[in-house]
């Protein structure tokens, strides 16, 4: 769990099927650079459908997806939720926390219930890392599994996100320095960011954060990695904030709320050590005054809310592509003709 | 928010754009009495169409809605996902009680990011007055709010479907005796009510309950205070009950249940001082025996369920009015001939 | 409510229609032997139907669906919430539960709101024995009502989804030796099946469980009742294991949880006394360990994820026709063609 990159997993192969298409969206490790290049370019022609008056397209009409959230999470189940709804899948949003007859069953059995009951996709939320691996090992053929956050692990949807919104305002990555900061070790947005960033050939990767929450692996691969949030943010074309989770801060590991924003709390005399034109992003939901400060969140640097239009879109990507995989039908993406 | 009825608010600016048209619905003061038998006919069209085999209709498709209820209401809630789903829409349930991650964050950021979402509509209730109005100043222009309870202050569509079940039965607002019974002070209810009554230039409105619970600021705006339950009924031609607010008793305001029963209960012996044909009217869901007899309630002259099943069409009136408003978009609605 | 299989009840008058037709499925007793069979070849249409690439049919477009749950019970509630959507119905969810303003409410007040508010029909689970029924007695004439379980007393789609899934793998119930295992007092499932069972003409029907736990009025009615397990099992087709209510135990009526599955956990070494070809049933969710041994719950014989996916199906089966009858439309089923 406090491995944050392990250099190999064996998710690629569960990922893909045999001819190299994305089966099941687990982690971005395993992926490579012209896939994550093709779901970003899906992202966009769903961009474009929901900018139209209607903003349903039929790809899931006629199938069921299934969220199921072993974590609550309000924000992320109503991106997934929407982006099913728009692609006109049925939706099932399972809440293991407040369900009364799941309590006491497995994970596996929860998942194959549901399977029987013909759901063609679960997106999965779990306290575990390799929650999600771990179904896709078991589902049916017909059945994909998408990541939508496990344990420490990956959150390979907001990674996704994350970079098309960076293409958008830069699309050269290998001009890029991008800053990751906050508590890395802990956070599977980071490490799903740190794989993504790299996978894109990304100039200068930096991570800032508290000696206590930065991995000792990552100087090794090419990361750099800074504990003073100045020096760090120095020259930056992007700086990427994450959520600080409070919880931490209870182990020790964490100062005080005031220290921390005092150490490492994004201010606008700190936004002037990046590049002028530095794009800003946080995953949300943003503490206010925490990492970051309303003036920064709210301001003209801020890509935030650009990043939350992104997720809808990203995630009605990755749902559509996985699923004409699995399903093998063909997919054509809004826009596109089927020739 | 003692003030049931300030003598003025920035509601109606909100609400209508430059060529008079909704835009939000926050309260019935600030509309006219042109835009309120606008809302009622369009109301009649959803009725029938409700009627229908099939009782859905296009009106919203590829339009998602968002109900963010900050006050915990099964019934209300649901009136307003039954209108929207018959409208076609993708309708998204936000409870914040028990929504987790939203729980820290603020009204406004979660709007925010419900609106990045691409959310067209809000439909909102919260416990402090004011919230609608609130969110109606910052949501995007393209998005459009409806006040489904805020506080003392206003719940416009209980008092708009209440008009239209008024008017059904008795079509001359000039003609008639109208009384509003119970706390009147702290209802949002009976607030809108009153305004809705006024506009439609009501015959004679009278208000019925303890001197506590009504604002003394009253009969000097032409409502005729009663603190007696069978003076005030005498030869009314409709009866409207409020719910009483138990948590209200708490506080000493009112007497105890059989006390405030047998000083403001609808009694059959108390509904014959009324006119022979008046009708007895209740938002739901009631207190048997409280603030109202089972015999009345279930009784001949109660039109309490018709209120329910206007309270569907209402919201789809409005719903439709004020989105096709805001988007500019030609309203059709069921029945019509779009010319 | 300890009488599980009383000798008449009056639901079959109010489950059938002047021509016998179904309108409320409230009880399999009441119910034919034909009509069984017709809403078991109806559920084949369906389980083809849930075979396309589109599992949607459009039976109940425009209609709206209720699931009034008094009883906390994730699994059976998806079942019949995904039934409905696959019937292109909307679906209202209603957790008496964790719903505020119901709280107080009575049941039939409840109802007609939700009856006004233009719902079709009702699925409603109750911890009360006959609520469906109460229901059924006071719905309107065009609201159909479908019993998810009340109390001790019945669950009739789920005997009728165990009998499509004996029918499917052994289809002469003549032939047939049938043990349901467990709790049969207090279960509402056994005494669904039971009835079926004997509609159905099944050649042999055992009950196997404690003394405690066993009617004394069965042997009367024809079931053969075993205390010993292993005596039960021999020469069997078909096994139910009954799910063990663990709330039962505190009671003192069972005893612990090793001690059941000592007595009457199904094992591999049991199953072995059933016919070589014996086929294992379960309504779910399983308690492993207690009730039944994993190896047999994942083992060849059993059917039990059949039986989930068998779920959806005669619910659609069960609603579509009860609706049909009940607005007195024509029912086309999927595969039919409307002559």
């Amino acid at each position: 769990m406090n491995q944050p990159i392990p250099s190999s997993s064996p998710s690629g192969d569960l990922q893909l099927d045999s001819q190299g298409r994305l089966q099941h969206l687990l982690d971005i490790e395993g992926l490579n650079r012209s896939m994550i290049l093709t779901i970003l370019d899906a992202t966009h022609s769903f961009i474009s459908a929901n900018n139209q008056e209607i903003k349903k397209v039929p790809l899931l009409a006629g199938k069921t997806v299934c969220n199921l959230f072993y974590e609550a999470s309000t924000r992320t189940r109503t991106t997934f939720e929407l982006a099913a709804k728009r692609l006109s899948a049925d939706v099932l949003n399972i809440n293991i926390g407040t369900s009364s007859t799941s309590k006491g069953e497995s994970l596996l059995d929860t998942v194959r219930n549901l399977q029987a009951m013909q759901c063609d996709m679960f997106v999965v939320r779990h306290q575990e890392s390799g929650a999600a691996h771990f179904l896709a090992e078991h589902v049916a053929p017909h059945v994909s599994v998408i990541n939508g956050g496990d344990g420490c692990h990956a959150h390979p949807t907001q990674a996704l996100l994350d970079m098309y919104t960076i293409r958008k305002h830069k699309p050269d990555f290998q001009q890029l320095k991008v800053a990751v900061v906050g508590d890395i070790l802990h956070s599977r947005v980071a490490r799903s960011q740190l794989h993504a960033l790299r996978l894109l050939n990304t100039g200068e990767i930096r991570v800032i954060g508290p000696r206590t929450l930065l991995p000792t692996s990552l100087s090794s691969r090419g990361v750099k990695v800074y504990q003073d949030m100045d020096s760090g943010l120095r020259g930056v074309d992007v700086v990427i904030m994450l959520r600080l989770q409070e919880e931490r801060m209870a182990g020790g590991l964490l100062p005080s709320r005031q220290e921390y924003f005092q150490l490492y709390g994004l201010t606008q005399e700190r936004v002037k050590l990046a590049k002028a034109d530095a794009i800003v992003m946080h995953p949300g939901p943003v503490n206010r005054g925490v990492e970051i400060e309303s003036e920064v969140a709210d301001g003209p640097q801020s890509v935030i809310m650009e990043q939350v239009t992104t997720g809808i879109a990203v995630r009605m990507a990755v749902m559509s592509i996985a699923l004409a995989n699995r399903q093998n039908r063909k997919l054509v993406l809004p826009g596109e003709v089927d020739a």
